[in-house]
């Protein structure tokens, strides 16, 4: 005799998964925005214990029974619900097909590898980080074996965590058509193109006026004030605890008000996203706060498709101007703009221009892809990395700390991530293409009427939060799968205009 | 056949205990210190799965039988543990004994009887908040009957649950002193003193200028920046998360620079307690946030001993002058004391004067008393209050929001809760008595050489946290029970001089 079980026992589960999400979410924001410096050892002790509680909820006897249940019941769920144990199943069977005590070491192991990836980075040594790397990597390769079902490859199986469907023979097809469409750009702005004047740039703004602008900005461009709030921080992140609460962080420079301005659109564009997902998906999995590829098109749409589109800062150059109290004023605004959109080949991902910025996750991506397919010495990674750089950029790091260093997220045993970036990117770009069919996005961008484009994200795309894999909603939303093409028609379009090329 | 348990189980379970807590103090820092302002419906869903889960651990089946365990085997643990049990079979017992359904009716009456307390200050009627208070207060002398041992009174039985052996006697002969001095101080000072000045207290000065001065008084005293924090709030508090976590809140006027300085020396004072009590005490009870007398005694310290002394003002008073930018250089430190100094009556107990603050505190002191000693209908309290701040302060409310609508603690259900408040400055000003016998405390302070007291304090009151009782610190401390004569003299001598009274 088995027990039953009831739709309201699945989200009674999932209800308190998500609290423990949120209890871990305020704690690592906390420890992110200004936790006291050495509170760090007891702050780690409540993360862990804050972990294994949620372990207990996500794998365990309850969590078991209702899988085995629900499998053999699901029709006795709404569908709704059934979407929903679709998703707690797909979870649970691939944390619980890891033995607990190879799951246990890959944490402990990944916690090392970043202390000694900091550690590498102080001393600029690779090979301090190396052995940690060979590590994760080997005991990650076996997770493969325990997660592979009819996946091509064993890096296949590590994309499809991060973006549901997504495969090593798609993905090579859409970033080579990115990686010529870029190279193939720069060269001509090299050669036909004026390098824009962009020294104003770096002129001191306090930044009580950068602030000043840029949350008013990003508060117009809808991010709700009363259900956010922004903190300084050194790697920007926005955090959400639940819709009502979404919490953006930034960095400041006086000498560089472009990185406040841009970042803060790109965190608040994470916060419309989480601030705006259907009230019926509070305490599921499906409102969550993974920043996917889908998450990471919507802050981009904030910070690349509005914040460096011309209708837009034609708009708020004035506005800017004023609040940063005559710095910009002899600046007129064909100047400002064309100096807005300088790119430049940089060596650090996180600096890049949007246009420079696929060719950094493209290497990352050739290299993972590397990895695990073509199981590469570890040894050999940063002078990869560096002809890559060579190759597509044009530059190549003087050291593996502006190389192969600068990352954080192979410590932390994330392979198969970075492409959520690049395709963010592309999917901003695809639902701009799309929105313009029914929106005048320039005319409304210059008059400031931000609403109707507020309103096709919430409807498209928000409200779903994650109950649609990425490549539905942009299915669902634009009529097609994933072209490249929009977001490489945009650019050259910018570009081409900020450089006078005829 | 029963299970057995080792110290290690006792320990285990203090641990999850105070990571619970630990977390639950995160929350509510959080939401008072700028939690946006529509996640509140999130947040206080978050801490009731919280409040549950805590109280799972405290009282559930574990609890349960290493209290049956140790109470016939309590040999069986060290010195240590034998403390940590005594307290938590304590606790369990007082948490165990009300059933399960009044104490949940209790803590949701208690949330209502907050929002009515509000919805009353809004409309200044009290009648919307009595219902409330009067089921409250049945429910409380329902418990006490479940709690009451061999205490002589009701009341008692709540004073104790704050301050562990104190009775009704005790305080009853404790305040009486405290009254009659304090009238008869204050009758001396309207006679034969000269008022003084303190118009200069409500110059404008930056609240930037105000942090700068304040925060490094603030570490000079020895709290630990680097294990602390300042923000603001609305009702300023500490909250410890652990000892090398113990943020301190609050809240700013630029024309009234006295309320945060006095304020934030306040609450670093409970900072100071809270950051260094012995490590062994790590997640146990013994190092937890509860601040009663105990701790109260030494943000008082703090803020009274020394914040109101003549000869820390005199080292600082040239490092505030300096910090406010001019605005205080045309005041000699002759003026500036004896305006820092100025007692006067007023409505409100969190702006009382050290003089006349224990008045407010026995004046709601002798209400509890007779509402759980003499059963007196909550009809009456409004005007029994007012009656009372006439006969003792000379002064009566004009309307209840100035009177007994000011406070949230009867709101949630704290009663027997104000003496402590009361007696922490009599402790305070006992200790400084005693340290006086070694230590030369004004030339020290007038020298800036902190050290010598804060290794007194830390010596005899804080690395104890809440190991001892505060009565077992006082005695161990200072070789005799509670005294008020200290206070008195201590009061009597400084109010004497700024009033210029020969």
């Amino acid at each position: 005799m088995t027990d039953s079980y009831t739709g309201a026992d699945l989200r009674a589960l999932l209800k308190e998964q998500a609290l423990l999400e949120e209890t871990m979410a305020l704690a690592s924001w906390d420890q992110l925005t200004g936790m006291p410096k050495d509170s760090g050892e007891f702050r780690a002790e409540l993360q862990s214990y804050l972990t294994e509680k949620y372990l207990g909820v996500s794998t365990g006897d309850q969590a078991k029974a209702l899988v085995a249940y629900f499998d053999e019941h699901a029709s006795e769920l709404s569908d709704d619900e059934q979407a929903l144990f679709a998703k707690f199943k797909e979870d649970y069977e691939r944390d619980a097909v890891v033995p607990a005590d190879e799951y246990i070491s890959f944490n402990k192991l990944s916690s090392s590898a970043q202390d000694a990836w900091s550690e590498a980075r102080e001393q600029d040594d690779y090979s301090i980080y190396a052995p940690y790397l060979q590590q994760l990597i080997a005991l990650k390769r076996k997770f493969i074996t325990y997660w592979r079902k009819d996946e091509a490859t064993p890096y296949d199986v590590l994309l499809n965590q991060f973006e549901p469907g997504l495969t090593v023979e798609k993905l090579d097809a859409v970033f080579n058509e990115v990686k010529a469409g870029v190279v193939a750009l720069r060269n001509r702005l090299a050669t036909e193109g004026t390098e824009p004047d962009d020294s104003f740039l770096h002129r001191d703004v306090a930044i009580a006026d950068q602030r000043g602008y840029v949350w008013d900005a990003a508060v117009r461009l809808g991010y709700n004030p009363n259900k956010g709030r922004l903190d300084d921080t050194i790697h920007p992140f926005m955090q959400d605890l639940n819709r009502d609460d979404a919490r953006i962080t930034t960095r400041w420079a006086t000498d560089d008000f472009q990185m406040a301005v841009l970042g803060i659109l790109h965190e608040a564009g994470h916060g419309l996203f989480a601030q705006n997902v259907a009230p019926k998906w509070d305490y599921t999995p499906f409102n969550k706060a993974i920043a996917m590829s889908i998450h990471e098109s919507q802050s981009l749409f904030n910070e690349v498709v509005i914040g460096r589109s011309e209708a837009f800062l034609r708009h708020d150059y004035p506005i800017m101007q004023a609040a940063f109290h005559g710095v910009l004023d002899d600046v007129d605004f064909e100047t400002f703009y064309k100096g807005w959109m300088k790119t430049q080949a940089s060596l650090i991902r996180t600096e890049a221009d949007p246009l420079t910025y696929p060719l950094h996750i493209i290497i990352r991506y050739e290299i993972e892809k590397a990895i695990f397919n073509d199981d590469i010495d570890v040894e050999t990674l940063p002078e990869l990395w560096n002809a890559k750089y060579q190759e597509y950029l044009g530059i190549r790091p003087p050291s593996d700390l502006t190389g192969i260093l600068q990352d954080i997220h192979w410590a932390g045993g994330d392979f198969g991530y970075f492409p959520s970036y690049a395709l963010g990117h592309l999917y901003a770009a695809q639902f701009r293409h799309e929105m313009a069919k029914t929106l005048d996005i320039d005319g409304l961008l210059e008059a400031g009427d931000i609403q109707p484009l507020f309103d096709w994200r919430k409807e498209h795309v928000w409200q779903y939060g994650a109950s649609k894999t990425p490549s539905q909603v942009l299915r669902d939303a634009t009529g097609e799968d994933l072209n490249p093409q929009y977001w490489l028609d945009l650019q050259t379009r910018r570009y081409l205009q900020a450089y006078n090329v005829k």
